[in-house]
């Protein structure tokens, strides 16, 4: 068990010493090899990093995890797991920023007892709630490290956080800051003055200062931060570039490598050889070590899809929140768990039968969407399927760049979006959500997801639960008829399996094809059903999968003469333009129009936002009409 | 002057009283024709909003500003600006929420007094330090009022505003919470406990609490506030759904309308008539008050433009700080005002020097993004051109919803991405902006340049400062050559005038083209080279504009037989697709290749990493050969 002695042994202090020597000799070497990198934060932060690297428990299956939120400080973090011998000294050394290594400039999952990459200053402490809350719900009594800069206490996201780890109680996360006083602009005083401690304790904090070069200290605070009942933050003072004279207290060594000369001055300070050639020499070489993969694939049980027809009066977000609810009641008592965060609007997103039903694996993070992102990306990347609903304008548009994060985590995420499009009517420009599927595109490991009726959500819902990996589900606001076959039945419902990466052909049609998502999908029916009067006939496809263009589907889209695209999405980031380079890449030879939202929108009734935005069935009828005869 | 008297007089009070009553029936009149909205918090921030409109300064040309941060409490805006003879009384009520009305559910620019468009929740505060920033810049004495509510606190965003306004003595920032301890979940202690009077302290404000239903209370503390030489925030204690019994204190009314049975129960209590049929029936006409446009276009000098040739060695980012600083030397002292924000890299997005020429009109705001982004807007809307400069991961990808509250308020916002694409090198992939195209092409009234070297960055700037509205720049970080004509001379130097939305041919060819933008041109341009020595020639076209499809170029470009886009960007979200669509529109015949970023990328250096993608020069030629020799 980690931290059981009371005190560091002389022994183990004379070895720290001897290990920070080596590892300061490692940090500037590595910087120099590479050209950049920032030597002066590691150097500030070593001796953190050596006694929780050294003492927290990484010895059984659940070890303890550690976030480094300031993942700039790499260089520190490299050389002291490979003086403690988790790395091999060597590489670290010769292929820090070498492209294609994994020591890479910002600290990356895969990299020993680094649980997650950063480089996002501010999101650390939030990662670090989701480690600990994913121990919780798995009953690991392991123990979370949020490792800090000062300068990226200022970041609201870091707030958050705190609120959030206080709400929960979550007594096993440490914060140690590495309270240099220096970020790149020069003194953390001058740049953004931030009340450190008076911060942490009005939100509800244990504080302990320390000195964050003394290893028996860091230590004694460590260990009585584990036995605290509340978190607890370590505020350790330190100095920028401690160990090496000329560099300490100075601002330009937050980030740049040594010179030749400062080199030389360094060296002889630290009493080591300058091995700099030597290194240069080898980094023209390959590297060895590589990280292990990891899978924390939980094996879900997706249940028996739910069918609805219109008397249920589902609309597609409540549909989420069923089979989010019986997804939990198949898989939570079994040990396989499963959880929601939430951000003030479960009644909104129909998390809320969830929630009275599991309220042990459901998080309220209220207003703080930044930190509930990465929360719940956090803790899906410890084997917890985490859903994260909200409204698309906040859990997209907001907190896109945390998104992004737990993307490069490859995190197992299930984002579920509500209130899309121009369906969150009279809440307004703000709430209105027509840019995620362009922002969906970006994130090369999200799968999305918006699906035409509640059938097809149910199934999806089930589907992403139990697959790996990062996916997008999203829905509207209203009710909107289930969709049926040409005969009446259900299209989403016996027989059908939802399948990731496919569009439905919902009808055929000869004269041309309209593809379309979400609410769009019926109301491409009515527009097919009003033209057929006028002798024209549409197929209409749905394309879920917003971000795929099946080419099977398309290959038949491709032989009629018209192609339109329909979407409550800005047309230049949805799916028209992927639609028209697919058709162009395959040699079509007919003509394409794309509808979509061309400003923001109003304040309104759906149908009405849509009349304005000459989206509603009418209006497309006639510009069709006058696309498919002129 | 405002809050000159010591306090309200008796009939003044009897006023507020009387117009407070009758307001309070238009707000549950509103909210039940409309079908929809937020009466809770409309009543229980009723008399802050009725005391600021009519105590505050709005009588000269430079007025007090007000940001309504939760703006979905606009029918107790509306209701009290109707009633203080602001608005029409009729027409709010008739045709609150509906589409195209001036009376939308989140409050926008526009409305008397309203300075600041809302619905994201946290971002208001900030949006009242960039304003009160603006009246420092431009010498007015005027007072800014921030009217939030107190779910809103818990954002993170909320804390970093605190400490910008604490740092720059915003003492003109007056802040009112409407303390009424309910958020859509439920009771905020229970929702997300945040110790708002601590946090505040503890960020360095004053704080007052009161009474927020007692006008004379609340006066008192506002002109208290007002001669503070501190920023003051005063925390209102209210009742959700005051003055109507059964709605008072209750979770359920924060958001939706009253039904037929309750709305009877409420005239009652409040004894006025029920009006809903009248006004039912006028909601099916059409409102006549409209809001007056704004134009705050700032006369700008762009100056003479700098022209740079390789040796003088300047890299993209630097092209920008040189032309800033010359716009502030030919602009600031004439009383044109331009600002500087900066997020801590000052240093490498090069704004320096700028920063120590007019250190009044430079402000840092440390690592706090989303609010800088926010102040940025703000200040810039009020005739001060704002140049927010950070690296791209940060400035947009983190801001990014930021950046979208600043395009639906229709700022002057001049964004200054750098360090842009594959070219932040060994930084790594969370530091890799390779997604910002898509994302602006998002924003309907952002216009965005990536310039391909420094005389057409230097040229680009200065268009921008001049011109209206929001535009993105975009750097790289490294050096470029210069691009230059057939014959040798600086192709972006004498005789060129940027001019937004062209591309430019910077080759011509016969057998196909290469369209790129920023750092690609060059090396577009060298794969030209290389592949013209097997004979073939590629046009190069430089699509500096990036949103920007020009039907001018384009036309030659469709009669070649092969088209290229090359960007170190992701191909699914940048030029590729929009290129495609277009060309599919105008009958283009040929292939197209589309080159890009298909993974985040590794941490090395430009060149190894273009390299890891296969985007080097080298891997292009032998893709472009494969391609047309196919």
């Amino acid at each position: 068990m980690a931290f059981e002695q009371e005190r560091l042994t002389e022994a183990e202090l004379a070895r720290l010493k001897d290990l920070a020597r080596s590892a300061r000799g490692d940090i500037i070497t590595m910087t120099r090899v590479a050209g950049s990198g920032h030597p002066g934060g590691s150097l500030s932060s070593l001796e953190i990093y050596l006694v929780v690297f050294s003492c927290a428990d990484f010895s059984g299956k659940v070890r303890d995890r550690v976030v480094v939120s300031h993942g700039h400080t790499s260089p520190g973090v490299y050389a002291s797991l490979a003086r403690l011998g988790h790395l091999p000294v060597e590489e670290v050394t010769a292929f820090f920023r070498k492209a294609g290594s994994p020591y890479e400039g910002h600290v990356v999952r895969g990299i020993p007892f680094i649980d997650w990459s950063t480089g996002n200053l501010g999101q650390g402490l939030s990662a670090a709630c989701g480690l600990a809350l994913a121990g919780r719900v798995k009953k690991q009594g392991f123990h979370v490290y949020a490792l800090m800069s000062d300068g990226e206490q200022a970041k609201g996201q870091v707030a958050e956080a705190r609120r959030f780890a206080v709400k929960y109680g979550l007594s096993n996360v440490t914060v140690v800051i590495d309270w240099n006083g220096i970020q790149i602009s020069g003194a953390t005083d001058m740049v953004m003055p931030v009340n450190i401690i008076e911060d942490y304790l009005a939100d509800g904090w244990d504080v302990i200062e320390i000195d964050g070069h003394d290893p028996a200290e860091i230590y004694r605070a460590l260990r009585s931060a584990r036995a605290s009942q509340k978190p607890t933050c370590l505020a350790a003072h330190t100095i920028i570039g401690k160990g090496i004279p000329f560099m300490e207290g100075k601002a330009e060594y937050h980030g740049r490598a040594l010179n030749e000369r400062e080199m030389g001055e360094a060296v002889a300070a630290l009493g080591i050889e300058d091995r700099t050639g030597y290194f240069r020499e080898k980094r023209k070489g390959r590297w060895e070590w590589q990280p292990s993969p990891r899978e924390d694939r939980p094996a879900i049980e997706a249940g028996d899809p739910f069918t609805y027809a219109d008397e249920d009066k589902v609309d597609n977000r409540t549909a989420f929140g069923k089979a989010l609810k019986d997804l939990g009641e198949k898989n939570i008592p079994g040990g396989r768990p499963i959880c929601v965060l939430d951000c003030d609007l479960a009644s909104s997103v129909k998390s809320t039968d969830f929630a009275r039903a599991f309220p042990d694996h459901f998080f309220q993070g209220g207003v703080q969407e930044h930190n509930a992102a990465t929360v719940a990306g956090a803790l899906s990347s410890l084997g917890v399927v985490s859903f994260f609903a909200d409204f698309g304008a906040f859990g997209m548009d907001e907190t896109y760049n945390q998104q992004r994060l737990n993307d490069i985590n490859r995190t197992n995420l299930k984002l579920v979006l509500t209130h899309l499009g121009l369906d969150v009517g009279p809440d307004g420009k703000t709430h209105q959500c027509i840019d995620y599927v362009g922002l969906a595109r970006g994130l090369y490991h999200f799968k999305s997801i918006v699906p035409a009726d509640p059938n097809q959500v149910d199934r999806a819902v089930r589907f992403v639960a139990a697959a790996r990996g990062n996916f997008l589900i999203g829905t509207g606001r209203s009710q909107w008829p289930v969709i049926r076959k040409e005969g009446g039945e259900l299209f989403y419902a016996d027989g059908y399996r939802f399948v990731y990466g496919l569009m439905d052909v919902i009808r055929e049609g000869t004269d041309g094809a309209i593809i379309a998502y979400g609410g769009m999908v019926e109301r491409a029916l009515r527009i097919r059903g009003a033209l057929s009067t006028r002798g024209l006939t549409l197929m209409v496809v749905n394309m879920a999968c917003v971000t795929e263009v099946d080419g099977k589907v398309m290959e038949r889209v491709r032989q009629l003469p018209f192609v339109f695209t329909y979407e409550d999405h800005n047309p230049e980031t949805g799916i028209g333009l992927p639609i028209a380079a697919w058709l162009l890449d395959h040699g079509f030879r007919g003509r394409m129009g794309r509808f979509g939202v061309r400003e923001y929108g109003a304040s309104g009734d759906t149908d009405e936002i849509l009349k304005v935005e000459r989206l509603d069935v009418e209006s497309m009828v006639g510009a069709i009409r006058e696309m498919m005869s002129s």
